[in-house]
């Protein structure tokens, strides 16, 4: 099943403890859509400058994902974030944004994506991921991502998005934020009773918290040595998970289940070099191959 | 098989955001010996002063646990520790520390607990930890926990016991300061470089990574809702995982996982009250259910 995803598409500029990276390809939509291309074929819907390199396309085209939805403005620069990660590298600074021309944008859904059966709002404005969505006829599954800019700015909106999706996905400080409520476990269960039939708490390098009327469970991150830059993390997650969803046409429980941990080890690659490097370097066996690793570790 | 402790033995005055108890009882030997005691036999060693309330050592001994070695210094006061969370109950500050009786602690074996098969050398000092282990004749599996204090103030004495130990269970901040590294994988390792055959790291809300040679591997804390006190999470965390490798006599790589996930079980259900309150209620039935609950979390 084709899986549409709306978000940003950057360009990135990344200081580590340890390395530089200058302009590099990033954005919530191009991390997700990689990630999900391993499972799904992916409709991309996004905005860039003239500033954009052509191979940045090309390589997303690669890898089956319709480029068709990402526009180009003419005389129009791309998002830029430059970011520092701190040397526990899980917090970070950023020092630069410009929204460029993804401060105004507006996405417009090409004809053929406009029946997508699944759906991921990424990173943007709960306004935006709403009119996105109400160009989408009959999906089976929407799920949306926040953060923090919405929750503090676009509270009402986000509150609307939040009864017209299945699930959420956010980060344990965007959930504590959204509920006030410190205790992970019952910051979810909030956000569940806001309207999602499922949320996802991410908590980082400690793995991910599910949520459904009845079951919450936590997956652990993959552990790992190889942290090189944790840039699109939690789009890659989102990604594997919803790329997996699409790819088995399910979202019943099992399967919810399953998804969740690919979504675990997608990400555990991503982090592993900078942009895309390596997750340019896997395929879905590399994926299959840490699955079993990762079964084996949480079976006992 | 029977499972020596030494460590802690103390009352606790504990504020948290919404409750306060006073002088209630707590100690790391203490939440050890009460977790390992749904497995195995315990042998506590310990040290009290004349305010030590009998009923206390009465508790323990219904449990199984051996009090023996729990000295009653006379005109001595118990060791005390007042301590107050943070809302996000993770974060702890000491108000008030008075060492008393623990301070000159020499522990003395009582010649019945001098053949322990499995022991396990509590938070003290790596000195009086060392001194500890030399009483005792031909342990099956020594394994030790540390902290902040003794990394920072007799890391020589530290660093020769890892040399002594078969297991070495801390924080992953400690295990951050005792080696220098900030990714949790990397610390773990080059902890198990400095001489013990396995270690465990343990992460507080977000469970606890495996080291030994062969395997690394994270097992998720049990999600809860209910963390009224996290006072001896750690400890009883340890009292778990030791307390079943004793009953099982064994801990080849298969009863070490199990043991450490029934760790971190006992851990959850210790969290949820005062002192030993929630322990107090359970019994293995309870932490066999929870286990079920719990593979069935791990398993998709």
């Amino acid at each position: 099943m084709p899986l549409l995803v709306v978000g940003s598409v950057a360009l990135d500029s990344i200081q580590t403890p340890t390395a530089y990276r200058d302009r590099v390809l990033g954005g919530s939509a191009v991390f997700f859509s990689y990630a999900a291309s391993y499972f799904a074929p992916v409709r991309l819907v996004g905005v860039v400058g003239e500033d954009w390199p052509a191979e940045h396309t090309q390589l997303l085209q690669g890898r089956n994902i319709d480029t068709a939805g990402l526009h180009v403005v003419a005389g129009g620069k791309t998002f830029f974030w430059k970011g520092k990660y701190l040397p526990n590298m899980n917090d970070r600074e950023t020092l630069e944004v410009e929204l460029n021309v993804f401060g105004d944008f507006k996405p417009v859904l090409p004809d053929h994506f406009k029946r997508s059966d699944y759906v991921f709002l990424a990173n943007g404005s709960p306004v935006t991921q709403m009119n996105t969505l109400e160009q989408v006829r009959g999906p089976k599954l929407v799920v949306a991502d926040t953060m923090d800019l919405w929750i503090r700015v676009q509270h009402e909106a986000l509150i609307e998005l939040l009864n017209r999706v299945d699930g959420l996905v956010l980060n344990d400080s965007e959930a504590r934020l959204l509920t006030g409520e410190e205790n992970v476990v019952t910051a979810g269960r909030k956000v569940l009773g806001m309207g999602p039939k499922f949320v996802v708490v991410k908590k980082g390098e400690h793995g991910a918290v599910f949520f459904s009327a009845h079951e919450t469970y936590t997956l652990p991150a993959y552990p790992t040595e190889r942290v090189i830059d944790p840039t699109g993390a939690g789009d890659s997650f989102a990604g594997g998970m919803m790329g997996y969803l699409a790819h088995k046409n399910s979202f019943d429980p099992r399967v919810l289940k399953e998804a969740m941990a690919y979504g675990i080890l997608v990400a555990s690659f991503n982090v592993e070099d900078f942009s895309l490097e390596r997750m340019k370097q896997i395929d879905r066996s590399d994926l299959d191959l840490r699955m079993e690793q990762y079964r084996k570790m949480l079976s006992f």
